[in-house]
C-alpha cells in the first residue's frame, strides 16, 4: 500500500551522511541499539511489533530518481548524489522476535553496518516499531480486560491517517480477533468485521423496515444497530421481532450492538429481553469511547457484552500516543561509545550487545532480564544500570538469549512469519510474565539489569569523558 | 506515496451497501454532513485540514482487482461485486475552504450523490480530515505561543507510523516553519531542516573534532549539538571555537540546539557565552519533549531560544491523539433525517445546510456562526443547537457562506492551492479571530447557532419519531 523510499527519512540523517562522506569515514561500521525507555499506559510490560514489516522495507531500501532530483535541488553534492543512488541497506540486523514481550532499557534490535546506512534507517525504524509496539500493547491490555470475548478494532476513522493501517496488523498481534478495517483484511489476512450505521437505519422511515431488509439480505451475518431511537423502546423490541422472523425462516439473527448510553444497564436489559424472547443464541456487541478500563469496569459489572467494538483508544494509543523508542551508537569502528547526560536514565550503554531472559525450573520467567556483551557468557549477577548499588544474583536460573540475527548484508534470514503465527507466539510468551506484572495499577516492576561486562565498560568511558 | 484504493473503507460501509443494493435503493440520493462535536486540547478553535488530499483521493477513488477478488473471497454476491467493479465516487462536495477556523456542531464539508458512493467513503473522508484537522489545530497553539520564532517538525520518528506523512503537512498549514520529514518536504513543498545527531559527536574521540567535521563539509548550515557530554563545559565551549574558526574562513556558524536539561537556564548561559564571545549572530535551538506549553513557559521566563524543534506532541497530536469528528446522514430522498440519541448532544441535525459566519462593520468577527438550511436566506436569530431558551439576534451583522462547492460529479471545481497559499489563507482568518478564543485557559465559547428553520425541522423530526 505505501511506497516507502529512502526519503522516508529525517535531513539530519542525510546532513550527518553527507559529513560522513566527506570525511571519508562512510565505511566505517557502527552498532545502534533500539530500546524504549519507559512503558507505555504506566503498564508493566510492552509487545514488540513492526519487524516483519521494517525488515521487508529494508530489503528494498533505496531512493528513486524523484528523491535523487529533490536532494539535488535541495544542495546536496553531485559526488554525494551519486553515492545516494547506489545506497541500499547492506547491514546485519539482530532482533528479538516479533509479538516477544520486553521491557524498558533492553535493547529489542540492533543494527549494524557502515555509518551511513546505519544512520540512514533510524527515521523509518523508529517509526514503524515505535507506533505498531505501542499499539500491540494497547491491544494486549484489552486482551487482558476483556478475557475471551471477541474483541474487533473499529479504529479506521479515527486513526492517525494511514496509520491506521498498521494500527490493524498491531490490534491483531496484541489480541484482536478481527477488523473493520478492508484494506488490512485484504493485505494482513486479518478477519474482517462490520454491522451497520445509524444512517442505514436513518435512511428508513421507520427502524423495524431498516431490520428487516438487512436482515433479508444478511441472512447469516446480521447483527442490528439499536440505539437510532431509543435503544430499549424501539432498537431491542424490533430486533427481536426481526429475530424472531429470522428464526422462521430458518436463520439467525447473529446479533445487536449498543453504541451508547449506560453500556452495563442496556446489556443487561436487552440480554433479559433477547432471553425472554427465546433468542439466548443473539450476541450483544458494544462501541462508544471503549478502552480498557471500561472494559474490565463493564464486565465487572456483569454486562452480559460478548464482543467489543473498540476505535480510537486502540489506533491512536491513548492516552500516550507515542512510544518513546529511540536508536542510540553503541559502538563505532569496534569501539564502544556512549552518550552521557545530565539526566541519569539518559546515558546509554555501550557495546555490541545480547540479552538474556531467565526463567526457573518451570520455565515461567522469574521477572528479569540481563543485558550484556555480545560475547559475554557467565552472567552471575546483574546491576541496576543507573543504581549501582542494586543488584541481583542470577547464577542458578536458566538464560535464554532473546537476540537472534534476522538480516544479514541486507537481506532477510529470519523466515516471514503470518500474523497469526506472530500473535499466537505472543500470548504464548506473555503466558510465561507472572500475573503482578500484568495488573494496570502499580504493576510489578521488571527487572532489567547489566551486566559485569557492561557495568565496567560503562563506568570506564564516563571516567575518560570526564578527564577529556 | 500511498495507494489508496477502495478497499481503504470499514467493512459495514459494504455491508450496508450490499443491502442498498439488493433492495433496489442504491441510486437513491443522500447529504452527509462531517462535522466535529468537541474542540481539542481544551481549546477554543480548530484549523480544517486535509481537504486537497481528500478530494484527489476521491477522484481516483475506486476497487482494484485485488481488492475485487479479497470483496468476492469475503462472501459478497458476483453481482455486487460486478457493481464494486464499476463504482466511482460521482458525488458533489460542498466544504469549508482548506485552512479555515472552524467550531464543533457546525458542518465543514458536506457529500451528496447517491446512498452507496456517500456511504463507502466515509471512512477515508474522517480519517484524512479528522487527523489532519487534530495536527494543524495543535500546530497553531503551537505558532500562538511561539510568535515569530522558527518552528520545525521533528516528529516522524515518534509519528503513528506513515501518519507522520500527512503531519508533516498539516503542521505547516498550521504555522510550521520547516520539517525534518525529507519526503514530506519532496512532495509537499515545505521546506526541510535539519541539524545533527549525538551519534555524529559520539562517533568521534572527541567532540572538538566532531564538530570541526561538521563545520567544514557544512559551511553555511552548521547547527551544532552541544548536549552530548556536557552542554556548558564541553558543548558550548567546543561550538564557540568552532564558531571563531569559521569566522577567520570567511564562515558563519549558524546555531547551536540544546537538546536536554534545563532550556531556559541552559539557553540563557549558552547565549552570553556566544555574545561574550562575538557569536552574536548564532541562533539557539531547543528540542525535547516540546509543547505550546512549554514553548510560552519558555519564553515567558525570557529564554533566548530562536527555533523550536517539536516532535511527538506535534505530529501526535497529544494529548488527545484524535479529533472526534463524525459523518452522518441528514438527508436521503430529498427528505431531512435525524439520528435521536440519549445524550442530547449527539441528535444531529435534518437538512442539507449553509453555515454563515458573522462579522461586524469592521470586518472582525462578532464570535457567531448560523447553521441553516441551503435555500434559507434571511436569518435574524441563532438558537443554542441543543438549549432552546438561549438565543442571539444576528440580523445587524455581515454573514459570509462558508461551504462552497468544492467538487461535482465527482470531479474537482475548485482548485489545487499550494500548501503555502493554505497556510496564509489559515493565518489570515486566524487574525480576524478576537484573542480571547485563542487563549489556552478557558478561552471564550464561540456560538454556533441554528436558524429557525432547522430548528422547525429539528423538533418535527423528534415529534415524529416519538409518535411511531
Amino acid at each position: 500500500m505505501i511506497n516507502y523510499t529512502a526519503s522516508y527519512t529525517d535531513h539530519y540523517e542525510l546532513t550527518m551522511a553527507y559529513a560522513y562522506f566527506e570525511k571519508g569515514r562512510h565505511n566505517e561500521r557502527a552498532v545502534f541499539d533500539y530500546f524504549f525507555r519507559k512503558l507505555p499506559f504506566n503498564g508493566g510490560y510492552a509487545v514488540f511489533a513492526g519487524l516483519d514489516n521494517l525488515l521487508n522495507i529494508l530489503e528494498d531500501f533505496q531512493f528513486d530518481s524523484k528523491d535523487l532530483s529533490f536532494l539535488s535541488q535541495a544542495g546536496f553534492s553531485k559526488h554525494f548524489i551519486s553515492y545516494l543512488k547506489d545506497f541500499r541497506f547492506t547491514g546485519n540486523i539482530y532482533s528479538c522476535r516479533e509479538g516477544e514481550i520486553v521491557f524498558p532499557t533492553s535493547p529489542i534490535l540492533q543494527v549494524e553496518g557502515n555509518i551511513i546506512e546505519t544512520q540512514i534507517v533510524e527515521t523509518i525504524l523508529l517509526n514503524v516499531l515505535n507506533f505498531q509496539t505501542l499499539i500491540a500493547t494497547k491491544a494486549s491490555r484489552m486482551r487482558q480486560a476483556a478475557g475471551n470475548r471477541q474483541l474487533i478494532d473499529f479504529g479506521l476513522r479515527r486513526a492517525q491517517g494511514v496509520g491506521g493501517y498498521h494500527a490493524s496488523r498491531a490490534a491483531y498481534i496484541g489480541g484482536f480477533n478481527s477488523t473493520s478495517n478492508v484494506r488490512a483484511g485484504r493485505d494482513f489476512g486479518i478477519p474482517i468485521s462490520g454491522t451497520m450505521a445509524h444512517s442505514f437505519v436513518q435512511s428508513y422511515d421507520d427502524e423495524l423496515t431498516a431490520f428487516r431488509d438487512f436482515a433479508i439480505t444478511h441472512p447469516n451475518d446480521s447483527v442490528l444497530l439499536v440505539d437510532t431511537y431509543s435503544t430499549l423502546e424501539s432498537g431491542v423490541p424490533n430486533a427481536i421481532r426481526v429475530g424472531k422472523e429470522m428464526e422462521a425462516r430458518g436463520h439467525k439473527l447473529k446479533g445487536i450492538r449498543l453504541d451508547s448510553g449506560d453500556l452495563a444497564y442496556l446489556a443487561k436489559k436487552s440480554r433479559k429481553m433477547l432471553d425472554d424472547a427465546g433468542l439466548t443464541d443473539v450476541k450483544i456487541a458494544a462501541s462508544n469511547q471503549l478502552d480498557e478500563v471500561i472494559i474490565k469496569s463493564l464486565l465487572h459489572q456483569g454486562a452480559p457484552i460478548d464482543v467489543f467494538g473498540v476505535g480510537t483508544s486502540l489506533v491512536t494509543g491513548q492516552p500516550d500516543a507515542a512510544l518513546d523508542g529511540v536508536y542510540k551508537l553503541t559502538s563505532f569502528k569496534g569501539k564502544p561509545r556512549i552518550k552521557i547526560s545530565e539526566n541519569i536514565g539518559k546515558i546509554t550503554l555501550p557495546g555490541k550487545k545480547q540479552v538474556y531472559r531467565f526463567s526457573n525450573s518451570t520455565e515461567q520467567w522469574i521477572g528479569a532480564d540481563a543485558i550484556a556483551l555480545d560475547d559475554e557468557v557467565d552472567i552471575k549477577m546483574i546491576y541496576h544500570p543507573f543504581n549501582p548499588h542494586k543488584k541481583t544474583a542470577v547464577k542458578d536460573c536458566v538464560k535464554t538469549p532473546l537476540l537472534q540475527k534476522v538480516m544479514e548484508d541486507g537481506k532477510r534470514t529470519a523466515k516471514s512469519l503470518t500474523l497469526g503465527e506472530i500473535s499466537l507466539y505472543s500470548s504464548e510468551r506473555l503466558k510465561l510474565l507472572p500475573a503482578e506484572y500484568k495488573r494496570f495499577n502499580n504493576p510489578h516492576i521488571y527487572r532489567v539489569g547489566i551486566s559485569e561486562e557492561i557495568k565496567k565498560q560503562k563506568d570506564a568511558l564516563i571516567v575518560s569523558h570526564e578527564n577529556q
